[in-house]
């Protein structure tokens, strides 16, 4: 018996249930061990799972992906990815995350593989803990593994606001580049400037790009999440040889993109989503070795999970919205 | 006092001068030699430069990027690429091609960086060797330094008529992959095939994408130098992790193009124009080692280099069109 929030169905949302039992849970298969849960992280993606803007949605199942917890008395947290297979470059067709279609973080405990259990760094609580996993191991592949980011480098993350831009973010300061960000809402300016990045630009200003050109010169590197009228204009911030990682497309698809540019300055575009069990244990040194926090917006019981979707939909939050599990 | 093709106004075009005389042809400047020219060929890039379609053109200078002739009695050919610079991912500002800006190739003489000479291979007469230059250093680089093609990997390579297609599509082949193409022309299906590809569709159907995608499956890599409607199209012909190279962008501007495709499947869509001078001397082996022979359309003498554009313009050639200086 424990308590989980579990998706009914696209019509019914999600709901707490306090003595839901979970028929696996006590028995966990060969290869896996279960994990006594204090935290729990949003993800956009339990969002969109209850918006039924996801594939592969099935009822019952418990949400979440990111988590951490207790495992034989050792402060644990976990790569929520699973069956990544053995291509570094790209995701089996048997991947998934936890918190659909297998169960999820929003529980008492969890079922995880071992191998994708790792300690937590010690100065990071659990909530930090929580908070880091698939945001940390998508910026880390973006940044890193995809974009090749180096110290002195100059990088445009657009959308600072989100999860994933923000530890982008505090990953680029840490490995020494010029970070840059964009964001829609003017409250956040003084919060991207708190993080350490050397200038931001008003999104919604019609000619942003240009602002951003005149102010900071072009980039090696950009990393964007929106696509859309967007992703021509940040082609262009390109520096010869420049590289583009897009890892989401919140704004759809991209129009008026210019061959010429592409060629003539031999840029990359790439594309980036979530990232292997090796993405994810350098993502952890990285953090360890840099002491990174993730910045926490705002901490609620697991079963207050409705106010803690609000927060998520509201846009106003400032880094991850973790859930407390007792 | 030589002969050559001079390059007069947009207005006026090119005119054949049999006196020309080139004032620096006799003085090499440091670092340079001269070579005595005994075939030179057309690129698209010669055609554009009449029409005003290159940036940076200006009055009476000698057309032509590719040639072939003698250094000293030996058979030389060489690299029309000028100060790539010392990054290989990308050419400097500095960086330009023979023929526009600088006196090229439709000449009795030429004078080239010595560093850019280097021996005809064996089994390459000079109508022969002259058409290799251009095409086969923006061919090397878009398949093998840029899309990283791997013998056993299946490759799509558009507008299979184009000369640099075609060096693709035998480079392709000598490397030992599977490849496919596509051409807007019925009458080159057959010497498509004769080339050795596995497969042909034709373009102006307007389901071409779906046609290649039933017959061939999707491809590690596609090659392209269209752009326009296609690109989208082509993107979506990529399996997991595959590379899209564009070279090129003679229909313009892309459009529609899903950032979802290209994130989840972890995809590649990089820029290439010419080569570095690496990219060059590991072409000019790869052509000798594979004893590759470039596809010549026709041969005309320099002076009939009007009735060499109207053929380049016609569309109908197939291979190489070269001119053969006495």
């Amino acid at each position: 018996m424990m308590k989980a929030v579990v998706f009914i169905s696209r019509e019914k949302g999600a709901e707490y249930q306090a003595d839901y039992s979970h028929p696996e849970v006590n028995n966990p298969p060969p290869g896996f061990v279960k994990i006594d849960l204090a935290a729990a992280a949003l993800n956009k993606r339990d969002d969109f799972i209850l918006k039924g803007l996801y594939p592969g949605i099935r009822p019952n199942v418990i949400l979440g992906s990111d988590g951490a917890g207790l495992l034989a008395g050792k402060r644990v947290f976990f790569n929520p990815g699973i069956n990544w297979g053995k291509d570094e470059t790209v995701q089996s067709i048997n991947y998934h995350i936890l918190g659909m279609p297998s169960h999820g973080t929003f529980a008492s405990s969890v079922l995880v593989p071992r191998e994708n259990v790792f300690p937590i760094p010690n100065h990071l609580n659990f909530i930090e803990a929580a908070a880091l996993p698939l945001a940390g191991l998508t910026a880390f592949r973006a940044l890193f593994t995809r974009g090749n980011l180096k110290a002195g480098e100059k990088v445009l993350i657009t959308g600072g606001g989100g999860g994933v831009a923000q530890l982008c973010i505090q990953f680029a300061i840490a490995k020494g580049a010029h970070v840059f960000s964009t964001t829609g809402s003017v409250d956040k300016f003084e919060q991207l400037e708190s993080l350490g990045v050397d200038g931001v630009k008003n999104y919604n200003h019609h000619d942003w790009e240009k602002q951003l050109m005149e102010s900071y010169g072009t980039f090696d590197l950009v990393v964007d999440s929106a696509g859309g009228d967007g992703f021509q204009k940040l082609v262009g911030l390109l520096k010869p040889a420049g590289r583009m990682v897009i890892y989401g497309g919140t704004l759809g698809k991209a129009h008026n993109l210019s061959p010429q540019i592409i060629f003539w300055r031999q840029l990359n575009i790439l594309g980036s989503t979530m990232g292997s069990p090796s993405d994810f244990k350098s993502m952890v040194k990285f953090v360890d070795d840099h002491q990174i926090k993730p910045v926490i917006d705002s901490v609620y019981p697991l079963e207050d999970f409705h106010a803690a979707f609000e927060r998520i939909n509201s846009g106003s939050h400032f880094g991850k919205i973790v859930l407390r599990i007792d």
